[in-house]
């Protein structure tokens, strides 16, 4: 009943897990005790001061005009992430529950690092519903490096990318946004860039001679598709959500989910067009539709805070989807057999060319800025340039080095952690047991195992399904 | 592997689909250029000024008072929509992502011919938040007319039916809320009875007689129930939004929202005696509980604002669940055999004749509306009546008229698009591979093949499962 | 092609659920129509002279600062409570489906209960946003009981269950907070201990000595335990929403959110820790995942609104994860054999302990609030310390005392209504057709028959599936 590879093979996971787990929760509980408090606006004492001296309302509590948005994240990164890398067809378990795992832990972990970076109060790390924000933002980053390594990563492994990865994220978005002043409310670089070019620097060096071993399994049946679209759905529904989520209170909240909006929906066209017109006799892949027609969000992720007009968002989303799509067909493959960097769910084209493109974007319209179409709003969306400090395109030049900054932290960063996750001992799968759940959980591999046929093999060695 | 009928099957969607793609995507970006511009509420330089102007506050912007309710609606478009669609065997690829297409499409298009209709601001049409809502409204009655050709339509025929119907659905609302002065806030009228008889005018037109060539894929599998659930679920749920999204701030929306509430858990109580009631030896029927329950939220779209009770509100929807259920039992079969209309989810059960039921409460209760019960609430919810304008039986009247109004625009309009979309150009796919998503997808037809067998047949041909 | 045990079966679902819901919603109908008035806030009279008199803006409507809440809450209830049971591989129509029904009726009649129990003005119940909340919750507390019964109770029993139990739910629920003055907004005693030992109860008065004749049944597939994770994650995310929804707002909501947050991460790496610990050969089992991984929510409804700190909540939530985790492994095949209480969910492990966990942590948490650490805020969260009447350890004292009334009323509470639904006249599944759609349901029961082999039978004898 059981397929043959899964004979007698054992992992150490009944070890590692456990401990890895334990210990890691353990030390959080431990730095958050020592190290973080409620902010003014959590803390019953505090905010209740703040209500007296400043005569405020309950009604002005930030939670009102933050909340709404970060249960909107929320669910683009448990049930979007989650559901979208579903589409495999013996791996679903482990996509929705590994990915539940590490960001559960990566959220508690980035609460800290960006706690720490963003500025401690008299040694201590103030917390509310904005550093829940930037924490859900962080293990996004890392659940699209997760994407790159689907199927061939044990959770420790996983676990232990977190830990090193939520630590560079930190820092680099601590650089972009401090100490260059760069703009990126949506996550262009810092999120999608860094995420997607880590993960795919670790999967080149976790790479894996002889996966076609498990390459039966590298594919989608019927039903996975349809629990991929769920992923899908939602993380285009609320991506307007997700760029606005910690941009300024007023216009700019208001005006950057307007440009997602219209971004997304002009890349959804783009990628059926392209789906359509690159497939054979006209047909469509879902792959594509579940994962290009995104792109349209990643791409404005910088600029949708600015003045890029609806249709300048459009034109953007457009072009996304139009790569994207091209990079599924036609870049993908090469990426795997010349530079053998195996991209489970091609990051690549979804998070790294379209968050490449959003800086470029965004580098391209800061440095348009001008006080005629900003009016006072510029002390919002550009505060140095109103202040004076530096010109628009100054800001234009800081986001374009944000952007080399930020392929350089994920490239150095991603060499380092993957030898890191090289070693053998994390309970990772065999190559001959890949994109299989029955490796990690409990689950009646006869009931899911399909009836092997010529042409499954067939489809999944030209890699129609990813 | 591959069924008979598909054997050397080729529709021309190679050409057709990303021409129609590209070709209305440009002229969206092109018209966007032109003719559209951010609102005084998402226009940095415009919203600055108003603040510095009216000292106010960043937290009055209308984006924090409109958004959750759209996120809300635009759940329903694409998940809810999206997904009850899916109930069928072998045509959940194109249920969710058709409707993701034209989705994305008509809400572009809605953006132009609404703003065109609501009126130009110096040549110019203003966006933010509200007309976003209204653009997915649009949408939704678009998907409605979606759902009576489902499966028995290629992509292009449905994008080219968005392009008009959107057109049509404008001007029909113009005519409503301006002209006549009507009250729709939910779209009991402008949304569901519109979409609903544009729809079942355009299936009739394209008629098919040698449809039950494909009856064996006309029904629906265990998980496939179950992916449909998912998107009545949400409708359900998120309906209270729906009808709330554009009323009235204050007490408008939220007795909108409560309103609607009641209306669907009334409705559902019917539906489920109905459907026991109906069914063999007692057997519920999947198909009455993923449709006849939203009836509720259909029949309040127009009075939910009103000062209609809470049991009032039950029982509109407890009349709603009675007549959804027993339409899908007795009445689609009627239709199908004596008019020829082959409605295959039934959007005349759960749309059509809870639409004008809405419209019917909605005009009788608009009608009985006095200062007694309004109070100065009355401004918001019936302005002309407040205005002294006319009186509460001519507003009643002029709902009635409405209503006339906008079956005669389905109608007529229905039949001229029909007639256009009856045009062999399109990709339509033959009679005998209706239903199936391997004419327009990629996907290993043999994996989701059910084994035919009697009863399978015989339980199509009784269309139990629609 | 129908299996044995269905051959010739017939119950007279007919005659009695069409009568059940029909004579149900006619009550409420006529109680609704006697008894419930729109609140000021909903009433376009009332707020509009309130508006008037206090010179208000529409802005400060309490539905802005609640219906997000709200709306997370009802997402719960029908999405995450009915996916999260569709684990069954022969049961999930009847899961999401039944799940629907009961809450549909539950919230219309909890309307009437809570409001008679709150207060009455002039005769009359107000309703609005909070009261909607509030029949959420109690319809909450009943989907947690149906959890212990699921796949062997007929819709009527369970409408009846729901009458009975609204009903103890919302006396209980005066007692404790009217009465006693405790504290417990997300409602580890009301909703979780309070439905849960009702629940079991009910469960051990109808047990089932042949149930393993429809053993075979009672586990899941793969795809199915897929949907039964849309429910888990939907609870997971929106637990936060749950717990702050009715607090006072300000900081308690913001608090409250944030502390169910970082509970619930922490749970999750304790849940996946234990889950390996105690799995064979280290593998994890979903049951675990799909459940325990919720317990952080249960185990802060009390004390999530007070100073509990972050770390605070973190520890309460690993403590919760691994209790309940262990509890599916060890206690319940116990509970099962030597208490005969037959827990289909396990929601003695999910809402039992943790609640009760809940309910102890608050009253220590309450006997430990001091006005230094609170300040101001105190009056919110224990306006009777505030006000002197009585001290934090009194408080304290009252939260014990609440759980142990809760207690009391669940044990007496569920017997006597178990022995109601005994009764043999409400078509209730014979032991060979327990957790079986079909009997209920127009389903083809052939196409989703699993052909039974020996390693099936041996999994859900050991239960490692439920």
């Amino acid at each position: 009943m059981t397929p043959g590879p899964m004979a007698g093979y054992q992992t150490n996971l009944r070890l590692t897990l456990p401990l890895t787990c334990v210990i890691l929760e353990v030390i959080l509980i431990i730095l958050f005790a020592v190290l973080v408090e409620y902010d003014h606006e959590t803390d019953a004492k505090l905010w209740h001061k703040h209500l007296l001296q400043h005569n405020d309302s309950n009604y002005n509590n930030d939670f009102y005009y933050r909340y709404p948005s970060f249960q909107d994240v929320h669910v683009m990164i448990f049930v979007g992430f989650g559901f979208l890398m579903t589409f495999l067809q013996r791996y679903g378990f482990s996509s929705v529950a590994f990915n539940f795992l590490i960001a559960a832990f990566a959220l508690q972990w980035a609460t800290l690092m960006q706690g720490f970076f963003h500025g401690m109060h008299g040694g201590k790390i103030h917390i509310g519903v904005e550093s829940m924000i930037n924490a859900d933002f962080c293990t996004g980053s890392v659940l699209i490096s997760f994407g790159a390594l689907l199927g061939k990563t044990s959770p420790v492994q996983l676990l232990l990318m977190a830990v090193f990865e939520v630590t560079l994220f930190a820092t680099n978005e601590y650089i972009l946004l401090s100490i260059l002043q760069a703009k990126d409310a949506g996550g262009s670089m810092t999120i999608h860039t860094f995420g997607a070019y880590f993960g795919l620097v670790v999967a080149r060096v976790l790479y894996r001679p002889q996966l076609d071993k498990s390459k039966h399994k590298n594919c989608s049946v019927y039903h996975s598709d349809l629990f991929a679209m769920i992923g899908t759905i939602y993380l285009w529904m609320f991506w307007p959500s997700f760029n606005s989520a910690i941009t300024a209170h007023g216009d700019d909240q208001h005006r950057t989910v307007m440009n997602t909006y219209y971004s997304l929906a002009a890349c959804t066209l783009a990628t059926f067009a392209m789906s359509s017109l690159v497939g054979p006799g006209g047909k469509l892949d879902m792959v594509h539709i579940q994962n290009a027609a995104l792109a349209g969000g990643v791409a404005v992720g910088t600029a949708g805070e600015m003045m890029l007009t609806p249709f300048g968002s459009m034109a953007v989303g457009f072009l996304a989807g139009t790569i994207s799509t091209l990079g599924y067909k036609f870049l993908s493959p090469v990426m795997e057999k010349k530079l053998k960097i195996q991209d489970t769910c091609g990051v690549h084209n979804l998070h790294g060319m379209p968050g490449i493109l959003g800086a470029v974007v965004g580098a391209v319209t800061a440095s348009l800025a001008t006080r005629e179409v900003y009016g006072d709003g510029m002390e919002d969306v550009f505060p140095e340039i109103y202040a004076g400090n530096f010109s628009a395109s100054e800001q234009g030049v800081r986001q374009a080095i944000s952007l080399a900054v930020t392929l350089g932290m994920a490239l150095v960063g991603g060499v380092i952690v993957g030898f890191i996750l090289k070693l053998p001992i994390y309970s990772g799968p065999p190559d001959t047991i890949c994109f299989e759940d029955a490796i990690y959980w409990e689950v009646l591999t006869a009931l899911i195992a399909l009836p092997f046929h010529p042409g499954m093999r067939q489809l999944s060695e030209n890699k129609k399904y990813l």
